[in-house]
This record gives structure tokens, sequence and C-alpha cells, in this order.
């Protein structure tokens, strides 16, 4: 996997101690340490799996002598049915990390198979899903990460690696083309230029002061394409704003690069998996 | 707000550390300390607002020169376009501090609507609606906190506060009658004792031992009554198990006492609300 | 053992940099690392020992080379001189470890020997030994577990796992019951009801409005006769106030149910262990 | 106060988090912001007091309206009935304060009163009484403070700042002057050299190859005299081992410079303090 | 300032629990509540200051009573004697945060003068200088800051943020071109794709196929030179390796774009401020 | 390595989070994971090496499958072209260990190179080489350390573990004869007292009353001759004070048993060290 694993490590950290706070007194008090199971993560419907490296580790971290077999990989389309993990080894530590394991890898499967679905949507036409700053605090990297497993794209991780010119900004300055002159004598040679924009003024505006995105923000299909034509592949378009399931192929039809949803990351359904124990 | 504060911020510290790295390149290049705004909190739908305080705490952390006025608290009804927050100051803070307020809000927001539309559909029964252990790793304490502001009930919040006992530690044990005795004798006072059934004869069993809350897991609404039949007060009873806000009404006419829901917690829809600056 | 390992962790780590700050330099400019050394963990007196995993974590944490041989676990009897953990590895590493792991297994066997003293003291009667939140800071989770270990139970862990109604919220209320009434509507189902009582009157207001536990706090042996008689098994009984070995089979003589010490945990005699290094 | 105040706000966070986990379920559910008390930090026996500052940042970081008036400060003696401290605010904030606010008041003030109790009983002595590292995880700024009020001497804070070669380091490097030569060579200018000497053979080499601090590990009064008239105050000399309030004396009459006690910290008796609401 | 302060007191407070340990006890031995001083800080030579907030934050982290008067901010030029700050204050607390206040300004000057050198000598060329990561452990917020504030540019701050192809990324992929194909359809749409070049093959490779930023990797300046006309604009160029003080007007002079320095964060010589109390 | 590995590891890990935020866009999207490679650390001048396990542990972090061979270690003298270190493994956990790998060894190697030049120059002198707590914040153990390697001594480690008399403190006490007296009663048994002095009557005043060290102000030759021969051997002796590698030979003629140089820590030269995957 290629999340940074000092991170992944904390977050499971921060879980555990959140769960489980100093002992599980059901388990501790019930069970033994001879008791001994095998228990498989099954999904309950179909998508794309994401968080089974992280979901295996919760196990690692509560018990490192539980036995580990993955059967599917991140990314990975499944059915329901599908066994995904399996995991052996003391009944107590696999109840303690049951709860935390299935927090994540529903939470992140829920995110990819999202994505994939839209990304299966736009199929055909010129647009890449992308995710937003619109994230769970502290679960960004995983949300983000979710969203490249799923087929999706990443917008900026955060304000520091990227410019997004805003109304606010522009007002201030006194127009599109002062603040993008300012801004360009200023930011490293690595940092692309971001400009929301809301009418086709601002989008000619845009073009030619030489901006390497330009944002449609919340415009509807029609204007969408006058602004494609006027672009003209001089920047990169990404429409925003109110885009679901339903209306996401009327939006790439446009023609535009790329479509970002803050739903992927804000609004996630659990991805529906079962841990059955034996 | 009756959340410990010194969590709370540290929640919106690991946030903001995310959202921004080390600086807003935008803002901090192209507006100076003097570009003063004045920013609304406004709702988009209708719902129950929860994360006032906490969204106002983000501005402060970034700003503590912000100026806040709150209109709503936690646990208000909202309409489409009511203002709930107003923070004056230094638009480049305003707008750093922007999207981790929101998504701390609108996530708070989207738990405590949910749950407020669920205690509604039962209301004129015997049930409570109530939160399970299925929540964001890092956000279990605000996600209960929202539950609780949208009229919910809390589950216990960690392994350690209650005991729970599973079809695993039954068969371990050799029965729920083993299973409670023994732990009776090893838990403290204050901890209750919950048993997860799957047919009558547990339910029946779990009764005649003194179990104080007897779950009713995945059972159909007429074995869930004849449940609440035999356990005739002696327990509590909790119906746990794809409870949708569509089967929901159902499953409280049955009688039961507690209902219990996952997608509270695991799979929240964000509240719309938007920040509009001027 | 049952607590979680990560704290557990923590806590080490914490107490090593604090003992170290960044070398041992007697040990580190005397020492080289081919000197090697076996040590015994030996008991000076007799009681119940706790903290032996622990201990051995410690030296695993400074050297995952050195070798462990537990030869007594959590909750043995020792007497004067039984040997209870034997390490053996680089000199260097176990006197670095040594001060860190004995300040922890004396400080809990201080505790667990403690504890069961005082459940020695009241049995044939029908009181169970319980511990308070008056603890070491940052210290609560294994004090507690330190507690069990030596046969006492375990009280609230914090304010967020049961409700102790005092004198302060039932004067604020105008009462026992519509305190009690108020905080049923609002707590969970898995919390309990615990009523702090100072005399007669409010013993049987408490019973009337169905508290789950009554605390009778500083009476007389007297006084506890009577109101455990009022409350007649309707509630449990938890004595409380100025306990001590001396006073304790008296206090469990009146039939109470738990009796609470907060010199368990706040006034700890640390248990003498010595490391015989060989 | 002279302790580094981020460091106590550490450690007073981490206890509350304990303590409170996310909420405290009574007070919150049954005060108002509105209730208003006074409440008094009481002593219940005589001593030295310690904590008073810690003790008031206790409420300050839970609530920073609550106004404290400090009556009186660490060092101070108190006699049973001597009011400390006293905070005005809400009744809610001053609840969730008070348990952790005690805990640490009352160990503190245990040890700067026993460690006054044994500086008292030297008095007229040429000896100091001293700390040693076996603390509390955590705690030994603190505990060292406490010390430090009640009159006795810090001894090495770790085991980077002092140099202390024990029987382990002279066997293995052949002798004390062997010893004592290498580590010369070594250590900064800054740093002193402490030998433990377990009869009088080692003390009169310890004194003839120049080191700092010569201890006296478990000597009996007449072997301690001897050791002082050699060492004849070309060294300081510390006795230690199996020093108690009832042998104290005695060895201080042996001339010693130096008596250092493990259980100022590591058998803390809490100093009975009572917060009186009204 | 524009760095996020909850970012800059994470730093300090490490930088200060390091330095004091639990106390100052020369300071804190020595001196009254009520000693009073004033202090300057003092330029000792000729540069730009960088860090004026952030040594003035020590002084409000260890006693927010501290009066502080910024003289100058930061991006000022200074001369040997100028005052860039005067705070005044407790002579305890003032000697306290001294040497944390010190190595911080002192460091973060060195990098801002170090970097406004640079750039003077590159003035009326083409080429702006940019840091690397290339930097101290923990310190690279503050590193890059200073550089910005010396005038220079930033360059990618971690491995998220750009795409940097080395020639082991190529030899894997077979080419320039594959890589950049491969690359082109994994990242998303705000991230810049930069390719290390060692000889013009590879440099007409990068334009051909649409890399935005071309290395040229330890060239000689006829090599650049001929580098950035094959590029004619097409990309960025950027020289790097082996570039100091004395060489790079040289390699300005080729036409290059950017010209980054490790030496600007990673052999920083700190820049000679004093503290004078009076 | 004698350094407490705990803490080294947190600074690895800080530095990780740092460079790498949640993944290596790069490699993680180039390289797959059967992309095997061996790379080795060379020295690109003269010096003494520091930082090898360091370094080493850096890659085991990132991926313990990675196999690591130390050909040299801490300490070691190197010329230009010497292979230090070899790592084989994964091409991508290599990449993205690489920088934070060098940033460590290249920054701890200047200064034990540094120092073991200094040390050098003063061969034969009775002055030995000492740093200061002019270090980088966060840093202070591992920069102590390579100072150590090089061959020098470390002054104390913080405001705790030694006493220095500033003329702030003189002015405040009256005199260095009030100062000392006072604090000799105040400080434990293993703290040495350090006097900074600027004037011959200064020397002569702290000698008579015991101080334990003399810091000889920025002083000329001349008069460090005379405060030597009039200390003659009461205390230690510590020039200190723009004292550089071009005039370190005068300081150290003039018989002084210290020199502390802050540029050893605060001015570090990185070392130039390569890795050359192959």
């Amino acid at each position: 996997m290629s999340l940074l694993q000092i991170k992944i490590d904390e977050i499971i950290k921060t879980a555990l101690m959140e769960d489980i706070n100093y002992m599980d007194i059901t388990s501790d008090y019930l069970l033994g340490d001879d008791n001994m199971s095998s228990a498989n993560f099954i999904a309950k419907s179909n998508g794309v799996i994401c968080g089974v490296d992280i979901a295996a580790r919760v196990f690692s971290i509560i018990d490192n002598k539980i036995l580990i077999q993955k059967l599917l990989f991140d990314g990975c389309k499944v059915k329901a049915g599908d066994v995904i993990l399996t995991v052996r080894g003391s009944t107590k530590s696999i109840l303690k990390a049951e709860r935390t394991a299935l927090n994540l890898i529903q939470h992140l499967s829920g995110i990819s198979s999202m994505t994939a679905r839209c990304v299966k949507l736009v199929s055909g036409t010129n647009a890449s899903i992308t995710d937003t700053r619109k994230t769970i605090p502290g679960m960004r990297a995983l949300q983000k990460y979710a969203v490249a497993i799923g087929g999706g794209k990443n917008h900026r991780f955060n304000l520091s690696d990227c410019v997004m010119i805003k109304d606010n900004h522009i007002d201030a300055l006194g127009g599109i083309t002062k603040a993008i002159d300012l801004i360009k004598n200023k930011i490293g040679h690595t940092v692309k230029i971001e400009v929301e924009t809301r009418n086709l003024a601002e989008v000619r505006e845009a073009v030619s002061c030489g901006a390497d995105i330009i944002m449609l923000d919340n415009m509807r299909y029609d204007m969408i394409k006058k602004a494609v034509k006027i672009i003209d592949s001089k920047a990169k378009t990404e429409a925003s704003g109110n885009i679901t399931e339903e209306n996401l192929l009327e939006v790439a039809k446009t023609g535009v690069d790329i479509i970002s949803l803050g739903a992927l990351t804000h609004s996630v359904r659990a991805f529906d998996i079962s841990l059955k124990i034996s």
C-alpha cells in the first residue's frame, strides 16, 4: 500500500484508544487466552473495496500473533458474499479489533465504491472525477486515498499546495488579472493557479491572463459548454457545485476536464461488510 | 457547550494542520492584514443544527481577534436561509478557517438532523433512538454529542463501560446463563449487562438470569413483539440491525424500548451550510 | 494481559523519556555492547504481584533483544524472596530499563497487595471492595487494573460512564426525585444512576424514585445498617468516606454491597521489589 | 510558580481527558449554565501545602471565566480547617474540575508535608533530605517540585545529568578507580560523579580517585560514621537505603551530608483536602 | 505573520521543553517575581531579519504578562546595532525564554539573509532563487517561510504535492516519455510534473512529452545555456547541484528560470543577534 | 548506539510526516512493489561520520523488509568516496526514505566533522571542546550526540541540570558571593555552579566563594591567561564567545580547560553525502 504507514498507524491507534479505553470488559473477563477463532470479512453488497491493508493492520496492532490472509486487495471489485480478508488467532483479540477495523474498511470502501460508480458514469467522456477539501477532520489522507483507489483523481491536499483564487480575492485585488499577476510573483514554480469563475466574462479574463485551471462554479450545462469552448484547452476546466450521481453525465457531456464532488468524502455511505467469526 | 473543550481543540487543531499545512498561499499572498470581512453561516435546507460553538472555535483558534456572533445554538431547528453564525474580522483569517469550520458543522448537523427525523418518526411510541460504536475514527465524542443534540440517546461509549455478550462469548462459555454468572463476579457495580439474542429461547434465558438489557438482533417485527412480551419490562429491550428511516416506525410499534442505528454515525450525509462572505 | 497494549506503551515511553532524557551517561560511557547480564526481580515482602507484563515490556522497548522469562503472572501471591521475572541481555540495556520497570511494578503491586488485604478482611461478608476516581494523573487505567488484579472491583472510570448525583445537583434541582426524573430522560440505556445520600430521609427518597445505586456517604455503622434495611435490595448500596483497613470489617458487617476506598489509589505504598543483577 | 507552565498544562490536560472523557453526564444534564457556586479548598489536617497554582490552573483550563482567589501559596504551613483556595463560577465547571484538582493538590501536598516532617526531624544536624528517581511515571517534575517546596533537595533528574557508578559498572571495569578514570574522559565539565559504595574499602578508593559524591548504600550507623570520617569532606556523602521517618534522625547524627528517601515519591500518602461547594 | 500559529506554537513548546526541562534552577532560585527588566534584541551584523513574531511568541508562551514591542518586522533589512524587538517584564521569564527565542530568530534570519544575498546576486537576470527539501527535521515550514521572507521562492513542500521524475523512475519505466505518459493518468490536475535531466537528449525528450518543469542536474554553464535554448519556454527550467554564492551569477546568466540551493536550509549560518538585558 | 531509541524514532517520524505527507506521488504511481534496488551512502569529502544507525533506522521505519549493511559506524573517519551504508530492497521505499535519511546523516556528520577538526586543532593543549545550548529546536539531543561522536564534550543539556550565574543574577543579588551563597542552599548535591565573569575582579570573587566552573566571557587571550593563573585549578575554566576555528588554538594556548563554541550546533554546514541507487 502506498500510504505512509506511520500516518495510518497513528489513526488506528487513535481509533483503538477511543473504542477500547483500557480494556474490553466483556471479552477480557469472559474469554481465555486459549480461545481461538477464525473470522472472515464478507462483502454484503457490490462495489470496490478499499482499506484491506488498513483493516489487517488493526488486528496486528492489537495482537501481532494474529494470522492474516488477504484474499483481495484495494481496488478490487467485490460482489455480495465475497470474502475479503481472513484473520485467525485469539478470539479476544479479534473481538477487540473488529469494530475499529470495520469502521475503517466500511468508510473507505464506501468512498471507493461511490467514486467507481461516478467514474463509470462518465466513461466515454473527457471528464475525470475529483475529490475536494470537504473531508472529515483527521481523515483526509485516507479519504483521498480511497478516491484514488476508486479511480478518481485527487484535488489539492491543502491550502499550501495550489493557488485557488476566489471572488473574495478577486474583489480585494480589483480583478482576476491583477490577482494572477500578483500571485505569480510570489509562488514557487511547482504551484498551479486555479481561478473560480461565475460567468463567461470572468472565464475570458482568466484565460487571457494564463490561469492553469479554471473552475466553473455552479454553472448550468450550456454555460459550461460555452466556457469550455472559450477556454479551448488553454487551461484545464473544472466543473463544481451541486453535482450528484444523477446529473453527473450531463455535466460530463459538456466537455469539461474535471468534475469535483464534495459528496465523495463529506457524505459517505458506509459500504456494508460483516465480520463472521467461526 | 458540554463537550470537553480541550478535546474539541485537539480535533480542530488536527483538522487545521491537515487543511492548511503551513500557510494559505492564496490568501496569505493576495490579502493584506487590513482586508476585513463579515461572513454568515447560512443553512441551505431544513434540519437541526449542531456544532455552532465548534465552528466558532475554529475561527478563534485561527485568529482570536475575530468577532463572533452566534444567532442559533446547538439543537435549534433551522430552515433553508436561516443565518446560524456571523464572524467578522480579517478576510485572510476567515478564509483559512472556513473549510475546517464548515466540514465540522456540516458533518455534525447532518447527524443531528437525521437523528431528529428518526426521533420524530417514532414519537408516540415507547422507543428511543440510539447510536452505536459504528463511528468515524477520532470523531466518536463529537458524533455522539450530535446524536444527543438531535434528541437521540447515546449507547455505550467504549468497550470498557458496558458489557455486551455476543454469540461468540455465549458459545465459548456454554450458554448465556454461564456467561452472565461469570461476568457478574468480575464487573463493577456501575456496569450494566447487555446480551445479544437471536431467537426467543435465548431471550427467555437472558431474562431468567437477570440481563439488564436484551438486544434483539436482526429480528422480524413479530418476533420482536413476542420478545418484548416475554421480557415484560424485566429488562430493557433494544432492536438492532438493518433499521432505516423507512422501517423505523414499524420497529417502534413492536413496543421495543431502544432502537439503535449505525447509519446515524457511519453514513452521515453532510447538512448543507454555506459561508457567505461580504 | 488485558490492558490495551498501545496505552501501556504510551505510559512506558513517557516514563523512559523522563528517566533517561537522551542517554544514560554512566552506562553508555562505561559499558560495552558485549557486556551481558542476567537480572532477577525479587519480592522483598509478601503480597499480590501486579505489573509483570508491564515491567517486562519496559525492557523490550529499550532493547528488543533482551530475553524475558516470566516466573509469575499478575495476581499471584508472592512471599519475600520469590523471583518474579528474569531478564537476560546487554547490561547497559538492563540498567537503563531498571528504574522505570521497578517504578511501575512496585506501584501496581502496592495497589494489588493492599486491595487483596482489604478483600480478605471482608471475606465472609456481602461486601466487595471498589476503587474511586481518586487516582494519580495519567495512571488511572493501570491503577484500576491493579485493583482488579488484587480482587477488587472497578467503580466508574470517568464522568461519562455513570451518573453520580451529589448534594449540589440535588439542591440545584430541588430534590432527589426531580433530579432522577430529569436525568432519566437524558442518559442512554447503558448508564446507571447513583445517588449520594447523607441521611435516611434521602435514602428513602432515592429508593422510591428508582436509583440503581445508593451511596451512603460518611455514615456511621448503625445508620448504614438502617439504610441497608430500608433499601432492601431495591438498589445496590455503597459505603464511602474515611474507610481504612482498620474499620473496614465493621463497615462490611453492616451488610452493605460495596465499599469504596480512595486510599487504594491515592495513597499507594510501593511494594518492595529489588532487581538483582548478576 | 517556577515549574514550566506548558509542562503542567500537559499533565492537567491528560488528567482531564482521563477523568471526563467527553462530558460529565451528571452535571451537564442536570445543571444549567447559570447555576453558580463558590467553593473552598479546605485542609483536613496539618502539613505543608503544595500545588495551589496547579489546582487553580485546572479550573482555568476547564472554564476561563472562573474567578480564583489564592489564600495560601506553595510552601505555606496549614492546619486542619485552613482555607487554601477559593473558586467562583459555574457549578458545572467547578464539579468537572474538582476531582482532577484535588487529585493533584492532595498528591503534591502529601509529598511536601512528608518532606517537611523529615527536614524537621534532621534539623540541627548536617543532613539535608533528598528525593530519588523512584517516582510515578509522568509525574517526576511535579513530584520533585513538591520535595523542594517541602524543604528538601532534588537528586539528579535523569540518567543524563549525573554519573552514578554502581557495582555492575565497577565489576565490568575492574574497580572504582578504573571506572572513574574512564568516565572523567567522557563526560562534560558540568557533570558530577557519584559512586555507590558498600564497604569502607570502596569508600577509601572512591575518595582517593576523586569522586564528587559517595553514596553509602544500606550501611549501618557506625559504618556510615566511619565512612564520613574517612571521606573527611573530600566528597559529599549520601546515605541511602531503608531509611524511614523512624530511623532518620539516627542516620542524620552520623554526620552524613545527604539522606535520600525513595518513599518521599514512591509511597506518597495523599494529604487530605476537601472541596466545600456552597 | 502568515505561518499557521498552532504549528509555530508546537515547535516553540518542543524547544522550551527541551531547553528548560522543568525549571530554570538558576533564575528560579535567585530571582524574585518582582525583579523586572527590559531587553532588546540587537542585530550584530547586516542582513534581512526573519522570526520577529516567532521570537516574541516564545516570551508570550513563557509569560503572557511580558510586554512586547516590535520595532521591525520579517523581511526588514537590518544593520549591525539595529534594535529588532523589545521585551519588558519579569527578569526570570525573560531569561527562560531568551535562548529559545534567539535560537529561532538567529536560525531563520540566517536563512533569510543568505537568501536575500543570493536574490541580489542574480538581480537583472531571469533567475529566481528556490529552496529544496534538504531541510532540518521538524523545521521545514519555518525554513521555507524564511526563504520566502528573504525574497526566494519555495520549491515543493513534500513528496505529495509535485511529481519529480528521477533517473531511477526513468530507468524503471523505460524512458521519460513512458514515465510521463503513465503519471499523467494518475495525478490530479493541480500537480505539476518535473523531470530531472542529465544531458540534452533527455532535455529534448522531456520537452517533447510535455513536462512542466525540467531540472538541469549538475550541468555546466554551456550545457545549461543549450538546454534553455532547446526548451525555449515550453517548460520552466531549473538549475540544481553544487551551486554556491560564488558561481550563482554565472548560472543565472545562462537564462535559466529557477536556481535551487540546498545550502539555503541545510547549511545555515546563524545570523548574530544578541539580547541585551537592562 | 547510545541515544534513546524512542526519542530518535519520534524525530524520524516527524521528519517523514513532514517530507512525505501521505504518499510519494512520483514513486508510488510509477514504481511497482517488485522494483528492487541497492543503494550506497557515499561520502563526498573527508570528515567524521555520525548518524549511521539513525539513517539506517529511517529505512526500517519506512519498510522493515529493507536489508541494511553498515560499513562504518559513528565516529569513523571517512574520505571522499567511502561507502558508509548499503540498503537493499524496494526502490519505492528507498526513494521515500532517501531525503530524510540524508538530511539527518548530513547534518549530524557536519557537526561531528567540525567538532573533530576543532579537537584536533587544540590537541596538545589542556583544552577540551564543548557545545552550548545554541541548538536547533527539537534537535538538541541529536546535535549533542554528534558533538560527542566528534570527540567534543557536552555542556549542560538544559536549564534544570546546572547553575549558570550571569550578570543579571549577580546584579539582582548584589554580587557573586551573595548569589552563590543563596543558590548553594537551594540546589541538589549533584548540581554544579558555573559563574560568568567579565573581568579579573569577578574571577577572583568567583574563586573565593567556591564556584565549580568559571566562564571567562569574551575575554582577550592575555586576560584569559591571567584568569587561569588566578583560578589556579580551584575551579574549571571555560572560555566562551566569538571563538572560531581560526582563533581556537590561540585560546587553547591560554591554558583554559574548556572552550565552548555555539557554531558547532547553530551554524552547521551539512557534510556532503550522496545516495547512489543502482
